[in-house]
């Protein structure tokens, strides 16, 4: 009953095939391979973007980073949510990457309205050279909260930012789970909105560690420029075939968007499951996230069980009756069998 | 006839069946699995290091960078040799991570001399605050252009950089080849001759991109810090088991030992056809390098006639009788038949 | 009828004649000189801190970036507030200098309160190394907006800071305008409190372009540090001597003291007159600021009058009957003519 | 008899002057007065340069760091002289404003020949991504070393970097002495032989510490980046007038050439009684420096005999008849009186 993360679960076996397919034989180091280069052109044909160039990094931490970077310069500031894993998870890897950028948080919940960005950018950039200067507009989906933006939400946000001239950055560590809760294409939900570079996640999806990086226009947003920081990044693989074999794998037969919705339909389970028993989630839960709330005690009770999974606040001092929020993660290994032994234990403390 | 680089072979099976098995149920993120752990105990036991800390990354470049940065403050230099993966291949990487400091090249060859060393220390840092400050000196075992340093030479080195009190990064991404030609242990190449960070590298040794670095005295050189700095570059993966297993799998009946040993008696055996054809080797091919000298036209015909390696200068536009050095480097997967046939063309075509 | 800033008005001429004074004859250049000397010891008996390591640098901003990265790792956030200088008017700088720290934002206004500070500490450093970690608090004294914190205000915030154990920083462009105000010493607002480096500003205050960096405890927080970090960031000045000759001026005969004292009964005086005109002051005017709150129409009136000041808001946009701040400021010079010249103006349009 | 630097005299007169004229009343801070917008239309004029951006900063370190950190990104290289100030005498300040460049040392003296040039700057960006990239050729006139190129000699070095498309910076913190010594125009040694940006020095010719950074094609190397680097970098002066005003005095009646050419003509004077003398002198003297060799003894002697000035390499190691080199700096202060007073110790203790 491993509800922890994304992150926890095994990879599927088409990976590891992939892996030992990609393994025969000698190849071109530092994404010289044929399969990378066929690995990119999958992502422009799944994208419907012919012109775009694509990356492939080891984790969604320099997915962000680095295109950050390439979007910002050090005396500009990124617009996002206080919630934001660029701002809270990343342990300023984006003031790094940028040469020191700010992030402003636009204030309000995991999902900025509209209203608030334009707000937002619009009291910056009003003291001349003293204050950062405008820089990119980054939106999170799925959000770190589990909320999924609609297309029209994301359009309106791009449109703000493009109403200042400003690029606009997808974290898409979830792109999967987005795009399977919105039955929607990957170009739906980027370059026809105004995303300028996507972040296509496959590590909270079932690969070991690949990340794309997708730049829609490279005219605009260089991609030498892309690839002389990757690797000043220290992230460019020599071996690169074995990211690249793992995308193969995710993007064959659709099993990014197989894996995402076996992740999201896991949680639905979970969520109708948890709400029957009397418990409020706050969330959406389009996607394969849940925060729950519930009594401290039961929580413990909970974990004691055997359910493993982060409470969303300060469980270990709070009262026995003190109502804690507690986050469920449901990957694509997730069985009904795992869920309903949850559910079952949750019923029985409940 | 692949002997571009150390990078461009296979995994051996061991690798594969490792990830296989890490890949079962669930696991702490982050490297707060119980694979992550252990592994890290192993490489203490193996360099008989019971405090040092220990941390992997996927690639050598994050190793070196991450491992200066501990190191060196921004308004410092490191010393390092002209040909310097760190200096020549790592795209301003160690400027990066260190926060804008310099590289001081000591003159001289792939293997600095002592007394070079201690000129190029002396010479820096006679300006008050006007000039960098002196940091660390980073050596390059096996260096970059095939040469193993003696323990002697390591020794002598370190020695220099003690008398003025700078700590020692030695560049290990051929880690194991060196033990291998010396018949040295890991402990007798590092932290007993006074190295501070070693990086032990992985990747150009048979792994898919797993580097460990070795922090022998972590009170000195803060391991939370080297933590926060990973974390900061992107470098911490969530799925941390599968760096875990690779390095697991190197570990385990001394296979990193035994691949390097196989590379190096492959490129034993190149180097003798090679002389036995008259050519000149430059290096000392102790470990899995050789840089050997041949007119233009012979490198034309070896390349033509299927053999795949880097001419190291202009063959484009040499003439067919000019000499042009040639680099060759062999992984643990070279076959003898492989070899022969190198050998083979190059004598008919000699 | 120019309140635009503290930066608008001219030097008082002790300060023309000590440049002129200090130009005679040779003198060692990067502070080296008997004047540059002599200045630091002066400034550590004013603060009674005979171990203080006392630095002078040309602008403020430059003060206390370079206080922040001493006190401040790359992967740390510096607490303050959301109007703080170092937030909203150096442009990234405190990101320059410390190589990419966040800034975290107290909630609240220009004064921070224990209990906001407390909380925004606590919520800090939560997500081990995934997060940035807890830096230095930075108090500014006078506020941007015109408040004085009072010495147990200033005293509570840092010991919250000291019950984390972090540092404090105190940017004090307007330090001797707090000083007046509050009558007290320069010890007894820093490091009797608790204050590890303190910005005391000259340029606000009649100087032409000086501020000292006095670091309370240089073995904890490395004064070669800043002096290289100084060096570093291109604001060591060559002919130190005409920095140390301001200083000299501004320590002599407590002029420092006496400039600030007489700013700060302009604009008391200047606060009389707008209440008695029936306008709303919206901060405490213990210092030399007045944020006063009118219809556009009578800023449109008094700027159109000939005064000079910024408003605090669109007033480009805002209907003539609403409500806009406008934003006063006093330096040393001000007269009482001028100052009723203006109220004279206010009454006549008000 | 001080000869240690040309930042060690005092400022003339007009200096003085003008700084008491610019101190009448109240003016716009950051740059925002009219004085400082007509010292940067007089710097325009005088470079025949109407187009051209012109930005001032307190010091010779800030002006070419902030000028390298326009022209180079953070994956290339800049390219000079092992003895370039902004190798030797920056505290990598450069490293630091551009983000993590590196410096390529081009191997020679103080002056590039455009043979050596061209050779580093073709091997440079050989190896792809994995190397730094082709960056600015930055050209030190006149060089530390005390020789001063001919136009002839910058025509052909700024050829060889237009030959690769690289812009040029040049570092004049002796622009005067050089413009005087080739009896030619700002013009004629700066755009028109292709120079980007030029540093034209005030601090070293008799300011208290201004320098002028000129950017010819503000078009190309964005005027505005400068200004928040600038700012960012925290070298904007709130009030920018007393820095316009040096400027001003510098600039009227052409003080800075008289300067110039009289620091010239010391040097000149200075260098023929050190040949009469019977002593070598290293360098060319066109401008205000003498490197001479003398035995220690000599050194010794003149050092006690009340000279002030730098010895260049160990003389406290070194032997009563070992050669040892003395570097001599004359301002625009130096009379002949001072001069031939040295001169008479020389001949006494020669």
């Amino acid at each position: 009953m491993n509800f922890a993360s994304d992150n926890s679960g095994p990879v599927p076996p088409q990976v590891l095939e992939a892996l030992t397919r990609a393994n025969a034989g000698y190849a071109m180091g530092y994404g010289g391979d044929a399969l990378s280069a066929s690995v990119a052109d999958r992502i422009r044909d799944l994208f419907e973007a012919p012109d775009a160039a694509v990356y492939l990094v080891p984790t969604g931490t320099a997915a962000n980073s680095l295109a950050l970077a390439l979007l910002c310069q050090p005396f500009q500031t990124v617009f996002c949510t206080p919630v934001a894993h660029i701002h809270e998870d990343e342990c300023n890897a984006p003031e790094f990457y940028t040469g020191g950028a700010k992030l402003t948080l636009v204030p309000g919940g995991d999902r900025m309205t509209p209203d608030a960005l334009n707000a937002a950018i619009a009291g910056e950039q009003t003291r001349g050279v003293h204050g950062p200067q405008r820089g990119p507009v980054s939106i999170t989906q799925v959000t770190e909260r589990g909320n999924v933006h609609s297309l029209a939400q994301l359009a309106a946000l791009c449109d703000v930012a493009k109403a200042f001239d400003l690029p606009v950055h997808l974290d898409g560590a979830r792109f999967a789970n987005a795009c399977a809760a919105l039955g929607c294409t990957p170009a739906q939900m980027t370059w026809r909105l105004g995303v300028d570079i996507a972040v296509f996640g496959g590590t909270k999806n079932g690969l070991m560690g690949v990340e794309a990086v997708v730049i829609f226009d490279p005219d605009r947003h260089s991609a030498l420029e892309f690839e002389l920081r990757r690797k000043r990044g220290a992230h460019l693989f020599s071996k690169h075939r074995y990211l690249a074999a793992q995308m193969e794998a995710y993007l064959t037969d659709d099993l990014w968007h197989d894996l995402a919705t076996r992740a999201n339909a896991a949680a639905a389970r979970l969520r109708a499951g948890v709400e029957a028993a009397g418990l409020r989630v706050h969330n959406d839960t389009q996607a394969n996230m849940i925060f729950f709330e519930a009594p401290a005690r039961l929580h413990r009770s909970l974990l004691g069980g055997g359910a493993v999974y982060h409470p969303w606040g300060d469980l270990d001092n709070a009262a026995d009756d003190a109502p804690v929020t507690g986050r469920l993660v449901c990957d694509w290994s997730q069985t009904d069998g795992t869920i309903d032994a949850f559910l079952d234990l949750l019923t029985s403390q409940g």
